[in-house]
């Protein structure tokens, strides 16, 4: 809910034997309007909707979508009719329940609900749409996230070091890339990233200000450590990999209840924040130790809102003083156009008909296509492509994973 | 809510400008499960839910929906490896709203929200599934609905004749095709179908029974005229074509307390289900008049439960005494097989990325491809196919509508 990521990226590829090249173009925000960010983070964080709002919210998401695709590519000047073949779309995630043993109402499903009317956005651009992809991964088996894993692998992936790629956004995420072992890859979400601080900054600024900018505010404030702790006590940290989150189990309304607690208490608000921050920073230090590769990891990637936190940062230096802290843009990768980049990819395999990589330590690691694909106009000439490209292979199999990518640098 | 309507049909095509041959091979309906059955009328008729909720009934109709078909390639002996390409999927409609102007609420945007996950449904049978047909007609500026003139115009047209089709299922809906003019074909929803009767049945019979089998308890009242006047003085009705409506505008609810108003004033229970039946019949009886084509239509192929209801067809006899009544039956067409048949040529349509023939008389004719495709396991070998049948031509504009279909009889 932070902004629409837009990535436009051009994939070549001769055949499914060689290596693929990704070359990102261009990449940008475009802001959700107000209303409606209003009205969808209602129908996250409150429990009551009807069917008749559902089916809006995603014709609205819809159309916002299309609208921020027009208005990325009228900022870096694409051309949508010549110069886009196909739009890939995560969509708004609005529930995600990997964990449903843990939410203890006794409702033992596993699901997931993204929105953002595909058949909206294909018919305003023209172009084949494709989207759902956590719903795909779910129904082969899977918890439908993070789903980072097969990019990280494949940009992170180094015959000596053993490699992790840390993401804090929304929700801190995390894969480890094994020394010379692509496939080794494994994936968790660790629980909040920035969720539970910027709530809180919301709640002592009066929603005036939406994040800890640089970590000033918590930078001032002392950590209370029973706070964190217990916070830390919360069932989702301790349980086993693997595990995703979102806003189901770390929501605003428990920061606001912490902060609020904490208020009454008399702790100051920077105290407030500075505790917040430790939960999000230390989870991620316990988790390394926990379920990191048996013998560490000798450099960490990191990109997203939190890692840009000095309080977060700081302390897992400080935790790890012999890893060697980078970020994903060193290696050609935006912070910012990551998540995108991911779905991007996604997007074309689910066209082609191949799966991604499957990490290890899953339910099940069949591999599978995932997603779903909302025809545009040029759809026949898609088809075409994607037929051409297996040419005249036997398709009875699934299609192998891309195992090598290369990055075209600097064209950003 | 009736059913899960199945149906198993071979299509074949040599290239774009030949006619379509439609042979179906079987048909059979299978029954929900009671208790999500229970769930999805609840979600349906009751105005609250939760995204979790909504979530987990997709979910759960999507694993219904995939037992439906085994179970019923299971009854006709289907191989579903061998003798499955394509799973067409209309979903479970949730909610279709498509004229927000007549609910009064002062919320005018047309939605549409159907369900039963295809992801599930391809990851459970391996093949790749098509659905979501109305959002797409939706998006397109159209009312999603009914969505099967082109069909009707394929099957019905005559050099000659002037015919109608006339579905009469929980909703009555119809199209009329002109003599020798199988593309000024036009549709529309008339109203309530059986769902009022039904519903009516249920509140008299506390549950015991769902339908008027034969029209016998109808047929044993008196029509209460000044009742049926008060329903058809409902604003669906007055409202220019084209319409669609489905539970938002006739509903079970609506239904009850109309039972309950005459109960109450001492009528019985006999002369209810012949006035609620009036309704759905004089509606259609009146709905000819207004909006038929000018020099009225020589014959109406019936299908649906409620074509099977006398004491409405007895009264389009005698209000239409020069029209010839037929069924779809009697050219090929099983009643209970034929919605599913216009999905699975939707579906196939979608695949092929063409669009079926866009009838007259709506918002914006321009023709395009409706639905969204979940890739199965063989996704790749569907995209060879597809790709070889439009083979060299140029792909730049959008593909003819099919505008020929042969039916291979006596196969079911």
């Amino acid at each position: 809910m932070t902004a629409i990521h837009c990535v436009h990226v051009h994939y070549t590829q001769r055949t499914g034997s060689d290596a693929l090249r990704m070359e990102l173009l261009n990449f940008g925000s475009v802001q959700y309007s107000p209303p409606l960010k209003q009205r969808v983070l209602r129908l996250i964080n409150e429990k009551v909707t009807t069917s008749e709002q559902v089916a809006q919210i995603n014709y609205q998401l819809g159309e916002q979508f299309a609208q921020a695709i027009y208005k990325f590519c009228d900022e870096y000047e694409i051309d949508i009719s010549s110069e886009v073949d196909l739009i890939s779309s995560h969509g708004q995630m609005i529930w995600h329940h990997a964990l449903p043993h843990l939410s203890g109402n006794g409702n033992g499903m596993r699901t997931h609900l993204d929105m953002a009317e595909m058949a909206i956005i294909a018919a305003r651009t023209g172009k084949t749409t494709v989207g759902h992809f956590r719903v795909g991964d779910q129904a082969y088996g899977r918890q439908g996230g993070p789903l980072m894993a097969f990019l990280d692998s494949l940009v992170l992936v180094h015959p000596t070091l053993t490699r992790a790629c840390q993401g804090i956004g929304d929700i801190a995420s995390v894969c480890f890339i094994p020394a010379g072992d692509m496939e080794g890859c494994y994936e968790f979400d660790i629980g909040p990233g920035t969720i539970l601080i910027d709530a809180a900054v919301r709640y002592f600024t009066d929603g005036e200000k939406e994040r800890d900018d640089n970590g000033v505010m918590g930078g001032e404030g002392t950590v209370h450590q029973s706070i964190v702790d217990e916070v830390l006590a919360n069932p989702y940290f301790a349980h086993n990999i693997p595990k995703t989150c979102g806003r189901e189990t770390f929501s605003d309304s428990m920061a606001y209840d912490l902060c609020e607690r904490m208020a009454d208490g008399g702790i100051s608000t920077e105290d407030c924040i500075a505790t917040i921050t430790r939960v999000t920073a230390q989870s991620i230090a316990q988790h390394y130790r926990t379920y990191g590769p048996a013998h560490g990891v000798h450099e960490i990637f990191m990109y997203g809102e939190g890692s840009l936190n000095p309080n977060i940062v700081n302390y897992l230096r400080q935790e790890m003083p012999n890893v060697r802290f980078r970020t994903l843009e060193e290696i050609g990768i935006p912070g910012e156009a990551k998540e995108a980049l991911a779905f991007a990819q996604l997007g074309v395999e689910c066209l082609l008909g191949r799966p991604a990589i499957v990490p290890q330590k899953v339910e099940t690691r069949a591999p599978a296509v995932i997603g779903q694909i909302q025809p545009g106009r040029n759809w026949r000439k898609l088809v075409r492509h994607a037929s051409r490209f297996w040419d005249d292979e036997a398709l009875d199999s699934t299609a192998d994973c891309v195992t090598e990518m290369f990055i075209v640098r600097d064209s950003v």
